[in-house]
C-alpha cells in the first residue's frame, strides 16, 4: 500500500496475546515505523473516543490497523475518520438526534481489522459504536467510509477468548442474524426512496443478507456451543470466528432491529454489573448480554410480521417445527433461544443486570430514539418488551 | 459519478428490449452525453474485441455500461481495459500462454453492467472471455481491475430471454456452482504462496465461495426447470438471475475446473452447429451448452477428489442419496444432471454438437493449456472425458 506510519490500535489484555507478535514483527518485516495505541476501553465511550482520536491526530499516521474485539476496532474507525478531516466536529458524524449525521465526503487512509473475538462483524461493516454519557445511552457513527478495507479473520486470535467473552459474543452474532433476518424487507420500507442509491446503510432484508444470516445461523446450530464449552475446540472457534463475519456482511447491509435497539440503554444505563472474565475497573454489560437479553421477549413480539421466517430461524437452531402452527412461531423461537441462553449459562433477565421494574421507565426513554431510527416499531411496543425481559 | 460521456455497449438484439430505452431515457434525464455501441458479437472473438476497443478509444469516454449477456459484457470489459491505456498491446492482458498475462497497473473508467441473460455472471467478474480465431479456441483476460463497478440486476430485462438461452445461460450457472464447490480448496493449492495476497484470482473453493455456490444451488434445484418452461414465470425467472449473480460472486474467486476447460475447444473449434432462438448468421456452440455438455462425465470422475460435495450437491438437486455409498457419488451427481439435461431438451452429447471420435486428439491438444491453468488435472484425464462426452 506504500504505508509508511502506522498507527495500531488495541486494549492492554488483547494487546498481550500471541497474535500482536506477528503483527509488529510483520510490520517491523515491512521497514513500517509504527505507533500502538493499547488503551481502549471495553464498550468506548465519546470520551474514549477523543482520546484515541487526539492520539491518531498527533501520529500523522497514513494507514491504521485495529487488532481487538469490537471496542478496538470502532475505536480505530473513529481514530481514523476523525484525523483524516481534522476540521470536522465531533458530533457531525455522529447519528442524529445526538450528532449531526452529516455524509463523509472526504478520504480516509486504509484500516485493516484484525477481530480477535468472534461477536461483533466489526471487520465488515461501517458503524463505530460508543457510549454517549452525557445520555447514558449508546449511539453509533455509520457511513460506508469507516468500513475497513481489509479484515483478516484469523482463527488462532479467537482461541484465547474466556468463556464468558466467547459466549457474549457468539450471541451477538446469533442475534445480529435472526434480527437482519426478520428484519423490514428492503422493498416494503415507507418512504420509497425515489432512486435504489438513496437507501441507508440499513437498508431491511433482502436476498444477499438473507443468504449471510441464514450462513450464520447454520454456523450457530452447529458450533456455538462447542466454541463455548470448550476453549481449546479450534473447528468450533474458526467456525463462529467465520459466523461472526458473514452475519456482520449480512446485518451490515441489512441492519438490525429491536435487540439492538433496546440494548444501547441497557449497557448505557448499567449501575453495578461486572461480568466475569472481563478486566476492567468499571461496571459493564458486555454488548452481547445487552443485546440477547431481551431477545426472547423481541422475538416473541415480532414473529406475527413473518411468522415463516421465524419458525425457520428455529428450526435451523435445532427446535423440531414438524406441525407448529405459524402463530406460534415467536413462541418456539423464543424458547429456542432460552435454551441455548440456559445451557450457556447467561444471566437470568434484567433483574440479574441489576435492573428493576422501576427502571422501565428510564430504559424506554433512551431506546425511543433507537427505535425511531429502525422504524420497525412504535412506542407503545416498547414497554411490554422491557417488562417481558425482566425475567427472559 | 460525474460522468459526461458514457459508452453504451449492447448487440442488435438485446439493443430492441425495453430495458434499451430505460437505460437511453435514463441517461438522457441526467443530460449525459452517450454513444451506443450495438454490434457485439455472441461469443466475441479476438476481432470483434478489436473492433469495439476501436469504438472505445475514438470516443474518449469517461464511463462504460454495458446492457447485455456475457458476451456484451465482456466486450465493454475489454473496452474499457484497453481504451484506457492506449499503448497497451491486446495480447498485454490475455491469459498466458496466448498473451502475456500482464497485471493491470492503469485505472479504469466506471463499468455498470446491466444483464439480460441468468447465466454468466459477467456483472460480478473480472474476465472477459473470447474466441481467439487463430487458435480456433477461447481464451480469457483476467483482472480484477476489469470487474463492473455495479451491476443493475433488474428480473424485467431477463423476462425477454427465448427458451434456449434460458436454458443455455442456466446450466451455465449450474456448473459455474458446480465447479466452484468442487475445484482445489484453496488451502489445498500446491505451492502455497509466500503471502495470501499473492493468490491468484480463481483461489480455489474457500469458506465465502461454497455459501455462494449452494445457495445457487438450492435456487436452481428449485426455480430452473420453472424458468425454462414457462417464459412468463417472473418468479423464477428472478430467482435464475439471482443465482447467476450469486454463482458469479462464488466462482469469480473460487474458480472452475473442468468443464469450462473443456468448453473452450468446443465452442471455439464448432463446424456447422447452429442453436434454436439464435439471431445469429454463423456456427456458434453457446458458451452454457459447450460447458454442460461434458458435465455428467466431468463429475462422475471429479467425484474422488471429494466424494462428500459431490453428493451433497447432487442431493441439494433433487437426488435421494440416502444409503448411497460415496463411491457412487460421482454417478449419482451425474445422473441428476443427465436428467436435467433431458427434461430441459439439451442436444445429446458431442455427436449432437456435429463432432465425432476423430475430433477427439484435436479438442484434447486444445483444453491441455486450460487445463493447465486450472491445475485441477493432468493430461492422461483429458482424454477419457471427451471419450465419455461424445455421449452424456
Amino acid at each position: 500500500m506504500g504505508v509508511n506510519r502506522v498507527c495500531i490500535v488495541t486494549d492492554q489484555v488483547v494487546g498481550q496475546l500471541p497474535g500482536m507478535s506477528a503483527l509488529l514483527n510483520s510490520v517491523n518485516h515491512e521497514n513500517i515505523t509504527y505507533s500502538v495505541y493499547d488503551s481502549v476501553r471495553t464498550e468506548p465511550t465519546d470520551t474514549s473516543f477523543m482520546d484515541v482520536i487526539r492520539f491518531a491526530k498527533e501520529g500523522q499516521f497514513d494507514a491504521f490497523v485495529a487488532f481487538g474485539g469490537g471496542s478496538v476496532i470502532d475505536s480505530c474507525k473513529a481514530a481514523n475518520l476523525y484525523s483524516s478531516n481534522v476540521n470536522a466536529d465531533f458530533f457531525d458524524y455522529v447519528d442524529a438526534p445526538i450528532g449531526r449525521g452529516m455524509n463523509v465526503t472526504h478520504t480516509l487512509k486504509p484500516l485493516i481489522a484484525i477481530p480477535t473475538t468472534a461477536g461483533t462483524g466489526s471487520e465488515t461493516t461501517g458503524l463505530a459504536v460508543f457510549d454517549y454519557e452525557a445520555n447514558a445511552a449508546k449511539t453509533v457513527i455509520r457511513s460506508r467510509a469507516i468500513t475497513p478495507l481489509i479484515g483478516i479473520i484469523d482463527p488462532f486470535n479467537v482461541m484465547s477468548m474466556p468463556t464468558s467473552v466467547a459466549t457474549y459474543t457468539g450471541f451477538d452474532v446469533l442475534c445480529h442474524a435472526l434480527e437482519s433476518y426478520t428484519t423490514v424487507p428492503y422493498n416494503e420500507r415507507r418512504p420509497r426512496p425515489l432512486n435504489p442509491r438513496d437507501r441507508p446503510t440499513y437498508q431491511g432484508s433482502n436476498p444477499v443478507s438473507d443468504v449471510w444470516a441464514r450462513h450464520a445461523l447454520n454456523i450457530a446450530a452447529k458450533y456455538f456451543r462447542r466454541a463455548v464449552k470448550d476453549n481449546d475446540d479450534t473447528e468450533a472457534r474458526s467456525q463462529m470466528q467465520l459466523a461472526s463475519c458473514f452475519a456482520g456482511i449480512g446485518f451490515g447491509c441489512a441492519g438490525v432491529h429491536l435487540c439492538h435497539a433496546l440494548s444501547y440503554p441497557i449497557s448505557g444505563k448499567v449501575k453495578t454489573f461486572r461480568p466475569k472474565d472481563y478486566q476492567v475497573d468499571y461496571p459493564l454489560v458486555p454488548h452481547g448480554l445487552s443485546v440477547v437479553i431481551t431477545a426472547p421477549a423481541v422475538f416473541h413480539f415480532t414473529s406475527s410480521a413473518c411468522p415463516d421466517r421465524h419458525l425457520e430461524a428455529a428450526q435451523i437452531l435445532g427446535a423440531d417445527t414438524t406441525n407448529v402452527r405459524r402463530e406460534d412461531a415467536g413462541r418456539v423461537l423464543s424458547d429456542t433461544l432460552r435454551q441455548f441462553m440456559y445451557d450457556l449459562g447467561i444471566e437470568d433477565g434484567l433483574e440479574a443486570l441489576g435492573y428493576t421494574t422501576a427502571d422501565i421507565p428510564a430504559l424506554v426513554q433512551r431506546t425511543v430514539p433507537q427505535v425511531r431510527r429502525y422504524r420497525s416499531v412504535v412506542l407503545s411496543t416498547v414497554i411490554p418488551e422491557f417488562r417481558y425481559a425482566i425475567m427472559y
